[in-house]
């Protein structure tokens, strides 16, 4: 992050610093967040004002309540992070947030250096590794050629200057930089759901629990119950793969074309669709392996509650995805922002609806596409990811048309636009963002598994996994396919439904050479239930007998048995 | 349940074992499951076999399978335990699981005795107070007297009794017998998500994000998406509040009836029915309080990821409520079969449906019930529970018969019961149960709210709270509604959402009061981010500060600094 952000945002001027990253002689971190804002950082409150007299900013923080919190590797280890603050020129006026290279502490004694005040934050629930700290300035002062000068610079005498005329490209391009994290996000998450399920699925192919006759048992991954709790998180991990795959090249192209052609529309258009994509992959990425691996925990059982076995870990790891690089629900909201704006676009100034990475040039067709209708009638047509793909387009143009309506409905009842788009969140925007990512999610599958390029031998599962995650995912739309007439009748949502449970059945004899294709080795998996070799009771029982002093009496035995208080004793004598 | 087992499940021989427990001279813990078997009780293969030369049983685990785990208290510290196994008389002959005090320690030394290997299980997620242990038996020998009788007995010769003619009758007794667990565990996972809302909803209160002018910040909770995200589970907790006291009274009713008239048929069918209540409730409550956390913590942004904050270790502790007494998918399974059996008797036997504890009376008018359609057209009606209520009576009714169907085609296919049940678990009998309980839920808060006795003062804001969690669970249903044509078209869907929102609203300016109602001093809460003061930021930074070590330098900071080691200098020498 501090390298990164360094090389994204600063210029020649410092090149040492990421350098001396590259080879780990300085270890730097990013320091955004404070105390009292995270998602609006435009109301960050630490400040940068140049003093001419001496060509330093001095970087202070006004209160508690500004220090900087939750910042990754400071808790005791960064020698300098990258500070947000707001940039004030010596004429008192506010150039708005930026970023600067602030020492912390002393790289030979690991003590902070004067006026910065620097701990550690105590305890999370996972992630313990991060190290996150607070930091708080105290008027510190620092050489002018700190300030990362990519978007903005001041000059030696006070004065702001910026490369951008246009103030929209220069947001275009710092929010494509944003979307780096965001995408990565996507797949870590999907890394930790990765772990859990195959920890889930061997589990689930091992152990046995009843049986059609008394005295012989099935395993639980016979029951469709099982299947239906585990399978369509497999789908998902595939989909998952190719699309966190897909989108982070997406990511690459961005940047390429900020090396290639700085400046240029295309770059600003690439930004703000690597941005959309990322506010909402992210969101996907982080509840689908939160909700999985919460289903994997569940479905191993007690065995699966047992530290050992790791899905609690994987759990609490997993979680801070939902929340660093934005809340979920309110990055949400920077996707249907980008979708609202085409529509927008279209209608006022007609352009065509045609974007860098075409996630959105299906809108093209909006119309005709709302006028589409629910056709598939047999189990046959179900079987092919096209039906949930048409679904899901007209499930976005239905959206972003009711989300329009909303904020018009909103707008005429005298509401302002901050209001107006507060009150079209719930049951609108929100929805319209996720159905758009996960239809560009299925959408980029079913290509891979159409593709004359994918091992013929391949297709079959593919396809199934694809269908199973497309018909999953747009089960949780039901209702709103009802809602705006898309389909009419019990039919269909039964066909949805047997389709579901037909290809979790016809999946779940491949379900573990499915998690072994992405399981790591049992070393580095490290849980016992889990183990590829599938002897899920000798290796638990061999993991708890190892354990710490497993047969021991406790060390306060004797005031447990024979040294007790009598009761009554411990009642004050006063 | 040490103490109560013996109580329930023994007889006057046993009451010392009682009475120690009572007065905390003797700690018992409760040996059921075993490695490989929890769910499926009735394979259980711990033995204990009848000498009649001694007059012993002799308890034995065949191999580490069998092994007794995840006891409760047995880990470090437990002398005696209630192990259940399969009954042997000396014919060879096995009566089943059967329940026997076995001592496991010498009180005085804690020290294992002859015969039982015991030790400590590890970490668990989270309730690592809980001691869990296991236990391997190698043919201990035990009294005849210590088998708890109530059930059955074996006469010093070593013949079988029981005082049981008919085995449904035992079966209804012991159901409701193991219904206390799960009555109990509905009210521990409610605990849970009221310390998690009274965090949440406090934080939302105070932190401040965003605004309608720029430097004027609005609390989060003022916003739509916000009170969306929490106000439903705020709701859900004061259901569960009544609804959980509400059925631990029907359990009290079951006991003094199992009290006072021994053996009668009303004991048996309350034994039925509230083991049909308790399988459901603990899914409705620890799924709702597993949600709810969830929503919590990450309502709660970064802070909610602090573990000084408690959101994590109560999203832990709450964890295992999905899983002991029975994993929450599997019990509901004894829910539909309980309202299969009665469709069954309604159909075959003609009898009236009518139950002690009134919860299935209202399927008597079944085919009516099936033949009403949604009614309500304005919001005014909408801000009434009895929408939601009728809503919920089709849908029970609905998805019964669809069970019921389902199950027709599935043995009309070929399929056997085993086969035939599981194959209609998903989208059926477990929607069924869970639709059930809902509704008994949402029944049961409604009557409290229209109540005379209920004070007129508070009947406002619970009707609100009622209509709301109708409405909110019954959201999750929409589909099944639309799809069994009971709903048609885009409004009623709209107008649920819409009375969703407007009571989120309304409900918004009283939420920090509601959590009040039912939150601990704060030194019990021990959540900086939730303490009543609504001083976030303070509490927060004075914790962080007041952390261990929290701003001095790490012990390795000099082979972190000056003393690290060159890089290539740790490559292998050979």
């Amino acid at each position: 992050m501090f390298g990164g952000t360094v090389a994204n945002l600063g210029s020649g001027r410092h090149s040492k610093y990421v350098e001396n990253t590259e080879d780990m002689t300085m270890f730097g971190c990013f320091a955004l967040t404070e105390l009292s804002h995270g998602s609006n950082t435009r109301a960050i409150r630490t400040t940068a004002t140049y003093d001419p007299s001496t060509q330093e900013f001095v970087i202070n923080s006004p209160d508690f309540e500004a220090a900087k919190f939750w910042v990754g590797n400071l808790g005791k280890t960064a020698t300098h992070a990258v500070v947000f603050a707001q940039l004030y020129t010596p004429d008192q006026v506010c150039h708005g947030l930026h970023s600067f290279v602030v020492p912390m502490r002393d790289p030979k004694t690991l003590l902070a250096l004067p006026g910065v005040l620097v701990g550690d934050m105590g305890k999370k629930l996972g992630q313990n590794g991060l190290d996150n700290g607070f930091a708080f300035f105290d008027n510190v002062r620092i050489p002018r050629e700190n300030l990362l000068n990519k978007t903005g610079d001041v000059t030696p005498d006070g004065r702001y200057v910026t490369p951008f005329e246009d103030p929209n490209k220069r947001l275009g391009v710092s929010l494509g930089a944003l979307s780096r994290g965001r995408v990565s996000i996507t797949r870590v998450a999907l890394i930790n759901l990765k772990l859990a399920l195959t920890v889930a699925i061997r589990f689930s192919a091992t152990r046995r629990q009843f049986g059609p006759k008394d005295l012989e048992e099935i395993p639980v991954l016979e029951y469709q119950l099982q299947q239906w709790r585990l399978i369509p998180y497999l789908a998902a991990a595939y989909a998952l793969e190719h699309f966190s795959k897909s989108i982070f090249m997406n990511f690459v192209e961005f940047q390429i074309e900020q090396a290639v052609r700085d400046k240029s529309d295309r770059q600003e258009e690439m930004g703000r669709e690597i941005h959309a994509i990322g506010c909402s992959s992210k969101p996907l990425g982080s509840w689908t392996a939160q909700r999985g691996i919460q289903e994997c925990r569940e479905a191993c059982g007690g065995h699966g509650y047992l530290a050992m076995n790791r899905l609690g870990e994987l759990r609490d790891d997993n979680d801070p995805n939902c929340t660093y690089e934005g809340d979920n629900n309110v990055l949400l909201q920077q996707t249907s922002n980008y979708l609202l704006s085409w529509l927008h676009a279209k209608r006022c100034d007609g352009v065509r609806i045609e974007s860098p990475f075409h996630t959105v040039d299906f809108l093209e067709d909006f119309h005709k596409i709302l006028e589409s209708k629910f056709t598939a009638t047999t189990m046959d047509e179900f079987m092919d990811s096209a039906v949930a793909l048409a679904a899901y387009k007209w499930l976005v143009c239905f959206l972003l048309e009711e989300s329009q309506k909303r904020l018009e409905q909103q707008r005429a009842s005298g509401k302002d636009e901050f209001e107006a788009h507060n009150n079209s969140q719930v049951y609108y925007c929100r929805s319209l963002a996720i159905a758009y990512i996960e239809y560009n999610c299925l959408q980029r599958f079913h290509e891979l598994t159409t593709d004359q390029d994918t091992p013929a031998g391949l297709r079959p599962v593919l396809t199934k996994l694809c269908t199973l995650y497309g018909l999953w995912s747009l089960s949780s739309h039901m209702a709103t396919l009802y809602q705006g007439d898309y389909l009419r009748g019990g039919k269909p949502a039964e066909l949805v439904q047997m389709a579901i449970l037909t290809l979790c059945s016809q999946l779940k004899d491949d379900a573990v050479a499915l998690v072994d294709v992405f399981a790591p080795p049992d070393f580095i998996l490290n849980s016992p239930i889990g183990n590829a070799d599938g002897q899920l009771y000798k290796n638990l029982w061999s993991a708890v007998m190892q354990g710490s002093q497993v047969l021991e009496r406790p060390s306060w035995w004797k005031e447990f048995c024979s040294d007790k208080p009598v009761v009554g004793s411990l009642r004050p004598k006063l």
